[in-house]
């Protein structure tokens, strides 16, 4: 007898996984830029600057589109000073993390980077300096044909063809009293309501993400988000979240069940979406793009008054334990479990930064422990979400209340495989599931792969990159539609399936 | 015994007919500007780009001002874009009609095109994706003394002495939703407020009008007009009202009635302005300034979204019909029955949109159906307008309810001239009319002009230019102080008279 | 038996005399700037242009911070035109005073020049027609270590050394229907809020003024405060205060008691602002900078409107009499007897415009009666301001009510020197005064100094500078701890005290 059971039928769906849920970030911030995916003259850099080996990594790690530049550093950015002649670039005082910002690396080498890591850029836009007109001077620049004033600015830069960003992120946190020109809701509504509309007038295929609650502990929350749909639910087609998880006085147990409060968050931003929809008569939903989220131990940031002018700092460089990778891929079974309604997420941040890659100069770039469950999850989660029927025990934890000792999602494909992902949220002890795959067709073979540690502290560092490395384990097949395995105390757990006739 | 009686006394007046009634208007749309006003290398274009044919037209038509250069083109325009060396222009994706603007026309070309058609030219800014500072901008450039930087720039690109535009539109319909950077009744009654007093500061002889409802309709109509106005009574002298006619379902009845409606609309924005002036204590009066009006078949344009960035594409070419004719007439009659209250208006557009001079390259322009009642007010309705005493029968309209079956102005001049201005609103019977003006002075000469046809659909083409023109009608001398008239069914008339001693 | 008795004990104190106390004010209005403190080919200015004998008296004069460079003329100015070779610098059109505005004095000549007075630099920003982002720039530009973009113009510009500027007025008079760009308390309140954070960002050093109401008058006076407070308290440092005083109806009597006036509205402006201390949690305390103050004949002034586009034209040049001097030592005893909560005060302004210092070209600068009341307490006024006691009779006045006859403000330094400023508000007695100065130290010496005349209406001109200066009286000495002086009729009157063992 199994503690857990978990059936699966492909009849009993919640949507299909968006390819953009394995997004990532990118933002001139630190040593994710310079540093992390760019730098001229290191060994592993070629002639352009762009770090090979970073960016193997990320082709690896499956990552299927990156938001850019910012996050905070957008507020106060002027795109324009990160094109052209590099020589003629400015100089400029970044505020969003009292940095020097060089600009010699912009939106063209983005973009160019982009389509050789086969990622999706993901454009946001500043909405705290700025405003309607610079928008469109850059979706100009990125997007038209030749022909016109900016567009033929980007042809002069050596970029004939547009670069067809099709990803919009309406401004950063604008709802955050530490973003550059921080805005009320009715201000930001208004804003992000004039300046969606003239971008979809310029480019019609540009998809428009609106800024969510910069976290579901601020003020606003709820509240943000209803006044701001109400001003540009029309013209809008996402609303963004972000958030952070970090273990509070060493509670590991509520730590190991973050996926709990993420999909909390996700419910109640998905119940002000639709209160707006029913409120105002659309037809329309607004989905979800989770595009910051990730395990950050914020008592390590002093804050940005802290930060004193350095180009290319060394910020938030976390090294992140086995405990860490565990609540990351929990995260990423909350987000397959909404696959309904939240349509990408960005893990914050690529390189460097709270990074599953990280990079120092003249060594070559290593993967963090919480590499390997996104690397996982975006190589087998494909197809359609599934509803798991899960009965469990369940454990109580200090911050989240009682939840279901494991974590759950499962996919499967229309060519006959299947994936489980589980997470033991018990730190001390194993726990065994029986998995009733029957009604998605006879298991042919099935593999059980694991992220867990007898030391849950271990590390990956650039001396020993490989200390902390995905596992097997052996599977028990009870019959031709069921399988059993023994998830490790505070694990990651991948069951990849194939199904025969 | 006639149908109608229509008694005139100079003593019972309505109000001077201000000679800006006869306005019309070229937006950079369409052909207006590129293929309509100017159209460089057409035979029928002189050295410097500006179609003769049209300009003779203009001239002919009696047009006394000219908007420019929008209409919604002008939320999203940068003036600077369009002065200075052709070669230097920059090329630029208009929003407001997703067509590329080529700026090779622009302020000082207007601006001198304006004077050779002796019109006035009124100038509109863009307060859609711009604000105080760049208004003062144009208006430096436009009205400034040579000294200072931007009056000098004129003076470098060749015009020492100041443009001298007295008219300015505070932006244009900022309540439409469709406009780039639309704003709400407090937003832009505020923005009005600080761009209409330091334009005042820089040059106090500008008139400046405030940007009413965009149509009656609008949801917000009237309580648009009322916030505003209660933002920026002391700064502006106008307050604008936009209206376009054409019949609905085939309802020829209503649609030759369109002057009750365009009366209704006056009345209401007469209504809100003087409520503002009351509650607030004003002594100054705000007047109307009609500055979009025709009619137009808006079901054959296709929708902004539908237009796909060429330059000057053919938009709105519509071909009037006889019956058009009669309501741009009747249109016409509303006005000067508001001459004390509406100062200017323009119909729109001048030149092939919606137009009353149609131009194709390398054919002669010719003139439209509603030319000609246009042409004839222009020319005939000076002076005074007379509130004219009519006993009419009444006929049953779906849109306007019961109204008279003709529509009635006039007016009289201090050296003895008057005009009548009817409108038959029977689309299928003649209406005999008296038409008392022993009070007036007594008849020297009359003249009957009228525009009917047998066939109501009749229309001017560029193969057939003259296949509507006024006719004359006998006039039968009653006494020395009655006329008999007939009007035909759905006609323009026009009785000119010659008082004598 | 004296008329009054005042004790001073210097265990019961107001609060340190901020050195800021005695600032001035230098805008680019009239002949302040050019023909004020710079006048090149003046035979009196130096090679850079500067005017020697105004520098020197603005030294004499004890100045200690310097407004620039508005005042009204900031709303519409861009600091950037006023840098760099002067033969690039454009000519502009400045609307706060319709003057034409050469910009060949500007950021860079003014910091040189107030090093050479040694006066504090404070400079306001234009949130008038600009916003955050402007305010950035010119912050960059003047206070940031070289190395990015606008800190390098500014080395280019020959000054590698920021200038330090610590001392930043968030916008000008903003509640003021006259000022370009004019905000509602709300909008300006978040403007100063966003700009502040922002400029704190780049440079936490800086100390910021946000505005208060333009006068005590303003129908927004008091709500204006608590909004903008609300908004900004956080941010902001000081909020700011603007008052002039003239006779009303010749009532010397209520004009010579306006430091009442001044009493009662710093008194409206603390309480306002303690009051959102206490409704927010606040343990900031917000203090005051009464950064424009003096006596102003309003009704000499044309208003903005007649003023007609000249270069530096004469402007609002009083000339000042006895009396006017006696009001502003009174005003300055108002700002001492608040040394707790007024932080700053600026004279408005320094050379020409209603100041103590007077400019003709070619002729040697002259003291205006004012001058000197302000020199004596900028050179006295050190160290502690001590609450004093005074026993006086009262008088009544139409403005003011029942005030005591005489105003009374003293300091007292660590090292022996004490100074007590008394104003006779009696136009025609003159008032006995005993001086209990014991809880001070013993009595070395004593000096009373006086401004006061047989003619109060005398000036000093350019052919007659020093018609009227201080005099000194006779101090009777009633024990080691006792004065007795006598205070003329409408008399400025200063007792110095040297302190023994």
């Amino acid at each position: 007898m199994s503690d857990v059971r978990v059936v699966l039928d492909s009849r009993f769906t919640i949507g299909e996984v968006d390819r953009r849920l394995f997004g990532s970030f990118v933002e001139h911030m630190g040593r994710c830029v310079y540093g992390g995916i760019y730098e001229p003259g290191d060994p592993l850099a070629d002639e352009t600057g762009v770090r090979k080996d970073v960016l193997a990594l990320t082709e690896e790690l499956g990552v299927t589109a990156v938001r850019y530049p910012g996050g905070n550093f957008v507020s106060n950015y002027r795109w324009e000073d990160g094109v052209g002649p590099r020589e003629h670039r400015p100089v400029r005082r970044d505020l969003a993390w009292r940095s020097i910002e060089t600009n010699q690396f912009g939106l063209d080498e983005f973009v160019d980077w982009a389509r050789r890591a086969h990622v999706e850029p993901m454009m946001a836009i500043n909405l705290g300096t700025r405003g309607v007109a610079e928008a469109l001077d850059l979706l100009e620049y990125a997007n038209s044909a030749p022909g016109t004033a900016l567009a033929d600015l980007r042809v002069a830069h050596g970029h004939r063809d547009p670069h067809d960003v099709r990803l919009w992120c309406l401004g950063n946190e604008m709802d955050g009293p530490w973003q550059m020109g921080h805005k009320t809701a009715d201000e930001y509504g208004r804003l992000a309501q004039e300046t969606g509309r003239a971008m979809k007038r310029l480019d019609p295929t540009v998809e428009l993400v609106a800024c969510g609650s910069s976290n579901a502990e601020m003020p606003t929350f709820g509240s943000w988000e209803a006044t701001v749909l109400r001003h540009c639910y029309d013209v809008v087609d996402y609303v963004s979240l972000h958030a952070y998880y970090e273990p509070h006085d060493d509670d590991v147990r509520s730590f190991l069940a973050s996926g709990a409060s993420m999909d909390r968050f996700i419910d109640g931003v998905v119940a002000t979406a639709d209160h707006v929809r029913v409120a105002q008569k659309h037809s329309k939903r607004i989905n979800l793009s989770f595009d910051e989220w990730n395990v950050w131990y914020q008592g390590d940031f002093p804050g940005e008054d802290a930060l004193d002018w350095e180009v290319a700092p060394r910020l938030i460089e976390n090294a992140f334990t086995v405990t860490d990778a565990v609540v990351v891929g929990g995260l990423l079974i909350s987000l397959l479990n909404h696959s309904d309604r939240v349509s990408m997420a960005c893990q914050a941040q690529l390189v460097n930064i709270i990074a599953p890659i990280r990079a120092e100069s003249g060594r070559p770039a290593w993967r963090q422990t919480v590499f390997h469950p996104f690397a996982g999850t975006a190589a087998n989660a494909r197809g359609t979400a599934l509803r798991a029927a899960v009965e469990a025990p369940t454990t109580v934890t200090a911050e989240h209340g009682t939840v279901p000792v494991v974590d759950v999602a499962a996919t499967t494909t229309g060519d006959g495989r299947s994936a489980v992902f589980l997470v033991n949220r018990r730190p001390d002890e194993p726990i065994s599931v029986e998995l009733e795959l029957a009604h998605l067709g006879a298991i042919a073979a099935a593999e059980h792969t694991v992220i867990s540690d007898a030391d849950p502290q271990a590390r990956n560092t650039v001396d020993e990159p490989d200390r902390v490395v995905p596992t097997t384990r052996e599977v028990t097949r009870l019959d031709a539609g069921r399988l059993a395995v023994t998830l490790p105390p505070a694990s990651w757990n991948m069951i990849t399936v194939t199904h025969g006739k």
